[in-house]
């Protein structure tokens, strides 16, 4: 419960340069993640939300004015969050975090990469029809653009930490990355991020998280349904989260030395 | 995946008042709260955001603009939806969307019967403090707002399908229920809608999702160690959910015959 109570500004930023913190959020993340899809698989596709023919679509309308209610709330003072439609957010508009600054605990050239338009793309053509069924029920789009947006939030919270990892790992040892930094070598510095036997591990955990989170208890035993298809979990983590976070890392060591 | 993809308007009003879809949706509800619950617990208590010591507090604000977002994408055309400040939404506000009307499923007079502000005292009031360890983490104000919103929906949706299980109840016998709404006798009717074996099974069973849902799922097997306690959300069930879809029912029926 609340595994995740700093209450000073210096332990909170501490914490994100700390590897364990950052290892323990990235599984924790995991969780956020299965749970998000298994209540987005609860409604059918219901692509007219997604109908950009006209005009914006319904979703993007739903993100944008999200994420600027979430604005005035703080939300993006906060350098784990990254919104997908960042221009013109209002400010923080309530005396509890009007006075919040943003924390400068990045390199300040690669604290703003954001590559939430990549994460969006991905997950509207690819993710989104593996795991909602066919069909439309148009009284839920409200509670679909909903889910939606927890998914994605969740999405880019952890691929986004790749400039934490990154960060912390260039920290350590500077010798290892610079050469590869100052010959913008992105080929070099992804072979020094990949560790393929910690991959497997986490595509092995994901997996048998879906299975966990995605069964259907019954008091009897039942059988082996689940409501978003582990292996689904294992290949979106081992297709799209794993690559795309080291894509931010290597992104923010090239400019690490800016 | 994707459990509810009635197409027609006529099959998902069909479907309100069908007892079997009724109950699947019952159950499936209980899923939805306890990963809300288990997402509340990453975050402290951060009761700042409750205060409303100077105005409205934080997260007030934060419900009422996220509901007025909402409502323009359509969700409280649904009459599974509640909102919390459903005074003064805004309309439905895109093309897709603000043709919707209001569908008539229940009984005219029962079907406003919003217990939203009971909901939310309880829940700000017994389950936070329960659900998330003490403490203050400032930056992460909006998301626990978020994630606030999230467990107060899925808590209302399921007390409000009472009124649902009440309508269908009354035709399939009108003739059980219409002696104790004539005298208006509420504890009769709670009577007709109490089965304590039921609801034991119940609360079996949401104390078994929240061990399987909130356990830390590592490759090898580990401790017993739970996100949330799961015999809180049997107790969360026991004295609160339950008791209140019931009340709902109640109600509902009180005004049946109006």
């Amino acid at each position: 419960m609340g595994d995740c109570c700093e209450t000073e500004q210096g332990v909170y930023v501490d914490s994100l340069l700390n590897l364990e913190w950052l290892r323990k959020s990235l599984v924790r993340e995991e969780d956020s993640i299965i749970f998000s899809l298994i209540e987005r698989s609860k409604y059918p596709i219901n692509s007219r939300l997604y109908d950009e023919s006209a005009a914006a679509s319904l979703l993007h309308l739903f993100i944008k004015e999200s994420e600027a209610v979430q604005a005035k709330t703080g939300r993006y003072t906060s350098p784990e969050e990254n919104a997908f439609f960042p221009a013109s957010l209002p400010p923080p508009q309530h005396k509890l975090v009007e006075t919040f600054g943003t924390y400068q605990v990045l390199h300040p050239s690669g604290a703003c990469i954001n590559i939430n338009s990549k994460i969006l793309n991905h997950y509207l053509n690819t993710l989104i029809p593996l795991v909602a069924a066919k069909g439309d029920d148009d009284r839920n789009y409200a509670a679909t653009a909903a889910s939606d947006l927890a998914c994605l939030q969740a999405l880019s919270r952890r691929i986004h930490y790749g400039k934490f990892v990154a960060e912390v790992k260039f920290r350590d040892s500077p010798q290892d990355y610079t050469p590869a930094i100052l010959a913008k070598d992105r080929e070099g510095l992804m072979k020094l991020l990949t560790f393929e036997s910690v991959e497997e591990a986490i595509k092995k955990r994901v997996e048998k998280k879906a299975m966990v989170f995605g069964q259907e208890v019954e008091l009897q035993e039942n059988g082996n349904y689940y409501k978003v298809k582990p292996e689904l979990v294992s290949q979106l983590y081992g297709e799209w989260v794993i690559p795309l976070t080291k894509f931010v890392q290597v992104e923010y060591l090239l400019r690490r030395l800016d």
